[in-house]
């Protein structure tokens, strides 16, 4: 725990730091960014780890270092090829930066769904477009078996597992259990924690923090049109997004044809993370929306029945550049040996 | 430069020292392999600078850098999913682990060839299993715009670069030349450095170099058969492989039909490095022998016409082990954002 506690603050350490500290605007600014329901990634490791634990599924330092391998091993899947980092990779903000996701065979994802990032999926309130999946432990057992994406049995799994000595031995000492046998659900549990801890503070978060004043006044002017604009009634929270959300309010989204996703039973869509936003290209569920600025007035009409001016979508635009956050550094997993052949 | 070699000194630092040394079967054994043709990576940072480094394109901390993102950048495939790591994966031995390699629309290698290992490429003295490349830095442009595998165009690579300013920016800072356009070829020399560091000194090394005993009774058995039985005519040098020979020598390969590959014009097929070979399963150039043991039997039938006996396979697998090297720790990297879009 000690050690996910370090990993925590990195990125933190690595913000710029300002001393331009606290003249009136931004303190009102900041005050008034808290009631509107918006909320920023603390940088207190204690607080934050509380945050992102999950109590039935301990964040601990064996559990990360399994979880990522796991993570990056594309022998989970059938064809041996397509790791969850295909699709969420995370040197390109969590993303595949494609419409829709590309795996097995080339399939496309048959709603055309796009690949939402994995990086502070953590803080989202559901896992999935339809939010379908409580948390990334259950999520991440969804796209190794399904077919159109790592299209791998359970029973493939849990035998590449039982044949690889060293997540066997890894697995076997976080169950305290010799004999263990380690199950899908077990691989999603270790997946699960590692995406807990991909975090990625910014400037918004320094500066809701510190009260420094590291936004531009065109970043400022932005959040304020954010808030007053109503696009916070829905991008909230630390995540600004995370909830399901009837899609669309008003009119038809033009591109609702392609893949026809309706969202789950009540024709609720999950809203996702603008956190990194710049970087998760293309946009809305099926990736149909290529610009920011194109989503930013879109979402304008379908959502909130407002034209945005070009000025103010500029403005919101400049503001969503300061969510881009710092990740975590990575190393790249040596991943272990296997005696399992397809 | 500095940087680099520190890099690479790692490695060798991760090797376990031992402190037996030097009896007298020892020194004998080393002399003999010596004398037979092998030879070992050396341990000396500047030798080895020497031996890795291309006076045309000289290894430097800006060109590993960039060349280590361009690798890992799924970006330069036309899908936007394939890297240069998808079928050399540097976690799984530098290759992929399947018989023959996927790439564009889940192509396959039109020769069914299968995707050799990038680790110790840099001792090969040809790229390809044909070896029509004659350096890492040729042979990194193949891939990118070959159809079945990242099919992208050259234009795609160029426009790419040109729209993403972290590249562009690097790439002039390495040409001194403020207005510099680079080239597909430029992208090919920057991921040649990369790869040129990518050397995993092994067990076998630290023997070599050392006399330290820290081969098994076995593993030394079986070194003294390779050599004895002429493995080592073929896999010999630095690379334990790397030049082109006849295939088969003897008789007929039984796989041959798979793919129909017969080499180069005078069917000449390129030995493939032994250096992990544990790893880098399946085996021969169309990946149809499933187990290392087979490879070594089969070998011994169609190169050498010879019948190796249960025993002597296991001994020489057992050698084979112990040229299993430690990798390189990889960063993994934060990709420079991009205006380019497909």
């Amino acid at each position: 725990m000690k050690k996910i506690i370090m990993l925590l603050a990195l990125p933190f350490m690595l913000l710029a730091n300002e001393s331009n500290k606290d003249n009136n605007d931004t303190s009102a600014l900041i005050k008034k960014t808290k009631e509107s329901g918006l909320n920023h990634i603390p940088e207190d490791r204690a607080i934050l780890f509380e945050l992102i634990n999950k109590p039935k599924n301990p964040l601990t330092e064996a559990k990360f270092i399994l979880g990522k391998k796991l993570y990056f091993d594309s022998r989970l899947s059938k064809s041996g090829i397509i790791s969850c980092n295909t699709c969420h990779n995370l040197g390109a903000g969590g993303v595949d930066n494609i419409p829709t996701a590309i795996g097995h065979e080339w399939s496309k994802n048959p709603k055309h769904l796009n690949s939402p990032t994995v990086y502070n999926a953590v803080f989202m309130e559901k896992q999935f477009w339809d939010g379908r999946s409580p948390d990334l432990e259950d999520q991440a057992q969804g796209p190794i078996v399904a077919g159109p994406e790592m299209a791998a049995s359970k029973e493939h799994v849990e035998n590449f597992i039982m044949n690889t000595p060293g997540y066997l031995k890894a697995f076997r000492d976080i169950k305290e259990d010799a004999d263990y046998k380690p199950t899908l659900k077990d691989v999603g549990d270790m997946i699960g924690v590692f995406e807990r801890t991909l975090i990625t503070p910014s400037r918004y978060d320094k500066f809701m923090e510190t009260g420094d004043d590291v936004l531009s006044k065109k970043e400022k002017k932005g959040l304020n049109l954010f808030i007053d604009r109503g696009c916070v009634s829905c991008h909230n929270g630390i995540g600004l997004g995370g909830s399901m959300q009837v899609f669309p309010v008003y009119g038809k989204y033009k591109y609702a044809d392609i893949g026809g996703f309706e969202g789950d039973k009540n024709k609720m869509i999950k809203v996702p993370t603008l956190r990194n936003v710049v970087e998760t290209y293309p946009y809305y569920h099926n990736g149909s929306v290529k610009t920011l600025s194109e989503a930013i007035k879109l979402m304008g009409e379908l959502q909130l029945d407002t034209n945005l001016t070009d000025s103010e979508v500029s403005d919101i635009e400049s503001f969503l550049n300061s969510l881009e956050g710092v990740k975590m550094p990575v190393k790249y997993p040596i991943l272990p040996k296997t005696n399992y052949r397809n």
